[in-house]
């Protein structure tokens, strides 16, 4: 069987990378950075976060620019201590998913421990569903957070790719990798996960760099040349967050603004299309993704 | 029957200003600007927006400032186009309050048009319990762009009142101010209300100025020196929007960015203070009448 990026078009040898922006949607900075990425930047594809309080604003980029690839980020919680949202569906419908204050739980263990699994599936159907609705052509899913990959809510994510026919961000799991994501002990679910996706003719990616936001100031082109350079043959999700840096986003998120400002200039410009260039690392994104999971789906000549 | 005025300790032909920052909470810019004015200004006290993404800051603030002067701005709307939040209670608990995108409408009209007055209690009651368990000593109630006051929603503003036993933002109405505010036809409504509240010892303001937005870039100073000098005697809710101004504020409400940059320079320091002094202003909060209203009806030496 072919490879996926041979699937794609490219060689079993190239080094391929979804590069993708996270967190669309959820404040005015991020729509600022993460648009002006996909726009004008070599980001491929990203994802938007629906229950956020500026979903509203990249829904009207996305209709604006019909041709960007985005996805809906998958929302099980409300991680800044001072700006914080609720579920889409409602908080008396799923009130499993809300903390003390009412809110999606600050981290992804208070969701594990707090989530009933059937709760998790009602809100990120209805997370899709508005994505949908709001114009948004969504091209694949994926997990803020990594929430989504605790071996309790892994079917619903499963059966969401399903049911929408929808390509997610997801790997081959091995322990090591599990273990570092703070989910040991997922091994065999995560092979049944991938499994169960790949039986459906969903694409299992080949590999992915979640470390976008683990550098000091000043160190955003080494660690990000880094990356690039750690990008093994296949397709890999490389993720970043490029957000507009500025005073709505520190007041946010002190800890990672300094970053997601560097991701949107580095992302958004010349410098991280040469970088790429330079590095020999093509690029692909989420929708080429989906039309080769809705073309293997279907018999040649069938109808749609 | 001594005049409110005279209940608070001041001379009956007194001009009194309870100098109110609206919007508390909407968005970090309010919390910014509108804290400044509390903690360094001439203004007395302000209300705050449970539904909005930067309310768990407010009740931070609020509980580092105990000595501030708040109360809840129950909220019927989410008005901006690109910024939105729902309900506290829930979407599915309140549907009639929810807009086609799922969220509160953005006008006062389309409310009127949707809720149902039992789901506005129920909203509404969940607002003032958030705040409360948030730690706020709410001083009063007041309504984010007046929704409370179409018929309707008018009888569950004055049980609120009661059941917490807080003042709320009312006063006598007349035939011409209500046509202003856009509700003609109110005036029997209304003044049963303020016969519902006075007869339940809840306090019934002397006049208001919520004209806090209508002035060009350059004109705030003489707008609200104009604005003091047109403060009859009696107690007087003097409203502003007291915000810094910057990116997120433009990003939010480009119409209103200036006028509420503006509000927080005046309202926020010296120069406000400056203003009332020179107008022959005093000043007084809602805490104040709140404790008037609580002694009042309260027999001397009974039991709280």
């Amino acid at each position: 069987m072919p490879t996926l990026a041979e699937r794609l078009g490219f060689a079993a040898t190239d080094r391929v990378a979804i590069v993708h922006v996270d967190d669309l949607g959820m404040c005015h900075a991020a729509n600022e950075g993460g648009f002006e990425a996909l726009v004008r930047g070599p980001a491929t594809c990203g994802s938007v976060m629906v229950p956020c309080p500026w979903f509203v604003e990249a829904a009207e980029r996305a209709r604006q620019h019909p041709e960007l690839d985005l996805g809906v980020h998958l929302v099980l919680n409300s991680e800044f201590p001072r700006y914080r949202w609720g579920p889409v569906a409602g908080r008396s419908a799923v009130p499993s998913l809300l903390d003390e204050a009412g809110y999606l739980p600050r981290t992804s263990l208070e969701t594990l421990r707090r989530a009933k699994p059937e709760e998790v599936e009602i809100e990120l159907r209805a997370q899709v569903e508005r994505a949908l609705e709001a114009g948004i052509d969504v091209t694949h899913l994926d997990s803020h957070m990594g929430t989504c990959f605790f071996p309790p809510f892994l079917d619903v994510y499963a059966r969401l790719a399903h049911d929408f026919e929808l390509p997610v961000f997801v790997v081959r799991p091995d322990r090591a990798t599990l273990e570092r994501a703070g989910i040991p002990g997922a091994l065999e679910v995560f092979r049944r996960l991938v499994e169960t996706l790949a039986a459906g003719g969903i694409p299992v990616l080949d590999g992915f760099d979640a470390n976008s936001l683990g550098f000091r100031e000043g160190d955003g082109e080494t660690h990000n040349l880094a990356r690039l350079a750690g990008l093994a043959p296949g397709v890999s999700y490389l993720i970043c967050h490029a957000a507009r840096d500025g005073e709505e986003l520190r007041a946010i998120t002190p800890e990672s603004a300094h970053q997601r400002g560097f991701e949107h200039r580095f992302y958004g410009g010349d410098a991280g299309r040469r970088a790429l260039e330079q590095a020999g690392v093509k690029t692909v994104g989420m929708r080429a993704v989906r039309e080769l999971l809705r073309a293997e789906r279907r018999p040649p000549g069938g109808d749609r």
